[in-house]
């Protein structure tokens, strides 16, 4: 079910794709009667909800007030548009704008609601720092005017420079984005160095100061609003757990302490984790705190059994032979990972080399062979089961990467003859290519980096919802506003227009020169692309071609994305990397290690898998430092600064259930 | 002698001003004989150094040993160059790049060292981070150049698109500058929509995430570094402070425990700071711990003592007539400020309007009129050495902005008819928007602001004199290499070369049609400025007209200054930003605040003057929080995460001297 509703929810958001301005033009009526399938999907969500949910909470939760609003809202838009269409008029879908809406209000949409939420909180305290920016952008505008205004310089258009006010506060404005460096200042500077002065004041006081400002803000906000909730779901889980230990206690002989029988610790643990190992179970209970067990079962603990592997058990003569030994001590010796890294250096030259030489698209298949032997080998060393665990990345990244490559190569050579199919030979380029990201491994220090990459890869993708949600907001309200401005013709075509861009206002300017036409908003994707760029840095060619509203619109969406948005980002990455160069280990995580070393457990590495495998019993627990969920990481951000003594004042009856008493101990 | 130490380091590195290539052309005799003189100056300060500290000492010492090979290399450096220009062969004065160095090793440089540490610390994990970065950027080139390479697209100059690696790795490293974008996407772009995922990959991954990376990496290891430098000052100076205990000491009665009688403490306080109020002194004996004294006395608490007004002195019944008690009454409400604040949006206004008029620029002599009032009140209401006290900037920038305002409209009516001196104009006009800037102070989070740029200007400047070590050695390398290559003319000129900056090799570059022609390095000023729009945005012009040598200095320029620089400076405004907001008061401080309310002293606020006034026994102590100085910022920054429990280990017989009795107690 709640994948249907994600389906609904993209079909109506690609519903831009194909609604006019369209990438792929659909008529109205199709587009509508999707539309209206969708919504009546969440609709009929919504009622579901109302009778499952008692009606006082139902109506308190903000989220479903706001589905229901855009629902209507979307309605009311589509019977005027139809009307007023069907009628001649002319019409705009303002309720498009509220889609992306509907994404964020699913109670699925967690993680997108809390970068909300701390954007909300960040808000008054940005907003103090953004009127103190704007007023110092305001008064170097009025230096600007009065140094340069009077002087009768002229800008490399030709025209007056400096001389309206207005103008000035955009262009200094601009020059915040870096995207109009150096060029506002070159009649200037050309016309004496000591107005230099000026925009050097400007840009280390507007650029350097005050972005760095706005970064401090958010990211000091940021962390404040996520650690109070960090604080909230740990005593929230504190105190259920105490309630759960005060629910299975017993009585020890009479009078004594309260304790956790351990048949009854057993039966909860399975039925909570009922694939967890029994020498996991048997590690967690030895002297590890009652409360502390949601945490400790969080912790991924992966016992492996040694099986043996499976031509082992068909053939164990020949397995077990000299020659098979001698081949399964090569491939786990650590010369194997470095004659594979320098055969991948190899082939990164050949890669560079000219693919047309017969000798190099030869040696591809040479290359190609090597890889596959390796995995073979690698295959034959080790249990199939243990190569393709679900933690082996590097593993599963090789196999995928060279069988693709395999099967493409071989549909390439096969359809060569008869048809020069670039996008496969695209797709075979880039698999090669990828494959010389396995380089990254060998090297320890560059294993840590990619690892806390990986790690917050999760949040990256929430910051990706986040970043549709907005650009799809600014897209249709953009596209309303441009659509049709600015034309884009194919290379070849003949048309005068190509020129200016298919606009006269365009003529001779340098957006036009540069053949930045395509950058327009004249379709969904484009309006993306162009949001993009100016994310990456202010592209203001749109300013010439209409009025005021651009320079406005892109103010707004300097603020909203740049200075909010990448901020937030930007807060992320710093705390969690912090986090994870810093902190290497919670303390749990910490104590737990300590435990298996404490048990006296045989330490035992493996070369080419990575992490560290600790045998007990004949089983191998491959212990993974760090969490891989986006709550985890943020927990751990803020749980050693969370100290015990925040919860006292709260449950002073339960505060010496911290580590309860087991009854075999 | 230190100032003249200066005076010669900057004479030194002044140099490069007249110096060929020469902003000010200079005969080689008359710069070699100021270096001369120079160099000497700094030789006798080292033999100087040498006799007086000891030899061992002194030649342990880096920085000596820097300054005499930084000596002896510009004396055979000099002497060469003098050999080889005399007999008319090709010369380089390469030792000009080790200048810098002199300002990094005089001894007076602490902070700029303290910098410079701190980068050096940071090293190894940048380049971790970088190497990795930089095989991203590697690795994407060659999807690109497969990709790419063989659709035969071309960019807008008409030379072919992404066929090159080498061209295609600098390509994609200005696009992390942003300096290319969208330029170097274009063609790909209006190819094909679908290459635009190439490019989205390479924004997300090597812009945003990598750079965030490298400030992540940068800000831990600066707050590493800088909290074990703070923890380091804070514990030799408590075991200095219990060192003085224990010489100061004397036993109480038999047996009793050792205590520091008031007597010895008044004379001790007395020799340390002379100017120190009685109530101050009375104030930080009450039971305050002996250890903290160093950091008592630090904290900017001043007295005032509430002296009659002058003119009270001379006119008593004048002073406190009704007329006058009205006068002063009304200065000294809220509405009066208000008032002045209405007044300054006026002016405002008329300051944007046409200076021409003769409406406006009689206006502004009602203006003055009006600010002079304002401040002839306010020192008729106040008494003017309270009013001209040390912290009250607010007061000293109006008077001064005012005052000079005056004056320069006076000079430039009168020589209005006989000379138009733009000059006299421009600072005119800059002092009238200057007055503006005092509307910030009435908003109250607006001058928390203001207060955070003001306490973390002198590190600014710490910051400003690295850049100036930094672009001086790269600018010195910049003009060796690129002199002459970039020809300015003046607009006026008639050359056929203007149309190409004088170099056939930027004919029909966008470099040439936008005018960038003074960006070149044909003098020093013209350097610093390349190199300033470098650091906002990559100005790769340049590579056009040279070889790859431009390209090397301009990614290396862009490692250390955008990577390495502009990040510490970030780092160092969030993590001063951070404090100020969050720990708006030490914990000392905020025991003598106690401690002052513990006393019962009455808590008199005035509106127009900020700090926080508190009276005790007809004196008045004015409390600031925070101390000014760069030291105290960075020790305020960690000493709440400093424990007592980290000097347990070293000092064990002195733990108990935290709080010695005092005799009188």
């Amino acid at each position: 079910m709640q994948t249907l509703v994600y389906v609904f929810i993209i079909v109506n958001l690609a519903l831009a794709l194909f609604e006019d301005p369209a990438v792929v033009p659909l008529p109205i009526w199709a587009t509508s009667t999707t539309e209206i399938i969708c919504l009546s999907a969440f609709t009929v969500r919504m009622i579901h909800y109302a009778k499952i949910i008692p009606k006082d909470k139902f109506w308190k939760d903000p989220k479903n007030i706001c589905i229901i609003v855009v629902i209507t809202l979307s309605f009311i838009d589509l019977t005027i548009y139809g009307a007023l269409k069907s009628t001649g008029y002319f019409a705009i879908r303002w309720s498009r704008v509220l889609r992306p809406l509907l994404l964020v209000n699913v109670t699925e949409g967690r993680q997108l609601r809390r970068a909300f939420r701390s954007i909300r909180n960040a808000l008054p305290q940005i907003a103090y720092v953004f009127l103190l920016f704007m007023f110092s952008v305001l008064v170097f505008s009025l230096v600007a005017l009065k140094l340069f205004g009077k002087r009768g310089l002229l800008t490399i258009d030709g025209s007056p420079y400096f001389t309206d006010y207005v103008d000035i506060v955009f262009d200094l404005y601009v020059l915040v984005t870096t995207a109009n460096s150096p060029d506002v200042m070159m009649p200037a500077y050309n016309y004496s160095d000591s107005f230099t002065i000026f925009f050097i004041l400007y840009i280390v006081i507007n650029i350097y100061t005050f972005m760095s400002f706005f970064l401090a803000v958010v990211y000091s906000n940021y962390k404040k609003h996520l650690k109070e909730e960090v604080r909230q779901l740990v005593k929230a889980r504190r105190f259920k757990m105490c309630r759960a230990f005060s629910l299975l206690q017993e009585a020890r002989g009479e009078g004594g302490e309260p304790v956790v029988t351990q048949a009854k610790w057993n039966h909860l643990v399975k039925l909570i984790k009922p694939n967890i190992s029994i020498a996991h179970r048997e590690l967690l209970w030895r002297k590890f705190a009652f409360v502390q067990l949601a945490d400790l079962l969080s912790i991924q603990v992966i016992t492996v059994k040694s099986q043996p592997h499976p031509i082992h058990i068909c053939f164990p003569s020949m397995y077990n032979s000299p020659v098979s030994r001698f081949i399964r001590y090569v491939v786990h010796h650590r010369m194997f990972v470095h004659v594979y890294d320098l055969i991948i250096l190899v082939n990164a030259v050949f890669i560079g080399l000219d693919e047309e030489n017969p000798v190099v698209s030869n040696a591809e298949w040479g290359f190609l062979v090597l890889y596959m032997l390796e995995i073979i080998l690698k295959l034959y060393a080790t249990e199939p089961r243990a190569f393709f665990a679900r933690h082996h990345f590097w593993n599963w990244f090789d196999t995928i990467i060279i069988v693709s490559a395999l099967f493409g190569t071989i549909i390439n050579s096969a359809l060569k003859h008869c048809y020069t199919g670039r996008q496969i030979l695209d797709i075979v380029f880039i698999l090669r290519v990828l494959r010389l990201i396995r380089l990254v491994d060998t090297i320890k220090r560059f294993r840590a980096i990619i690892n806390t990459l990986i790690k917050i890869g999760p949040t990256i993708l929430t910051f990706g919802q986040l970043i549709v949600v907005v650009y799809y907001i600014f897209a249709m309200v953009g596209m309303e506003l441009f659509k049709g401005k600015v034309q884009f013709f194919e290379p070849n075509s003949t048309s005068p227009d190509q020129e200016y861009c298919g606009n006269p206002l365009l003529k001779g300017t340098t957006f036009a020169k540069l053949n930045y036409c395509k950058n327009n908003f004249n379709n969904v994707v484009s309006s993306f692309i162009v949001l993009l760029e100016l994310t990456v840095v202010n592209q203001c060619g749109f300013t010439a071609v209409t009025h005021i509203s651009a320079r406005i619109f892109f103010i707004f969406f300097h603020i909203v994305v740049v200075i909010i948005i990448i901020n937030i980002f930007v807060a992320f990455i710093l705390e969690a990397f912090l986090v994870e160069y810093t902190v290497d280990k919670s303390d749990l995580q910490t104590s737990l290690e300590k435990k298996i070393e404490e048990l006296e457990l045989n330490v035992q590495q493996y070369v080419p898998f990575r992490p560290a495998i600790k045998s007990i019993e004949g089983l191998r627990l491959l212990y993974f430092p760090g969490s891989r969920t986006v709550d985890g990481l943020l927990q751990r951000m803020f749980e050693t600064e969370i100290h015990p003594e925040d919860f006292e004042e709260e449950e002073p009856e339960n505060i010496n259930f911290s580590n309860p008493v087991f009854d075999s101990v």
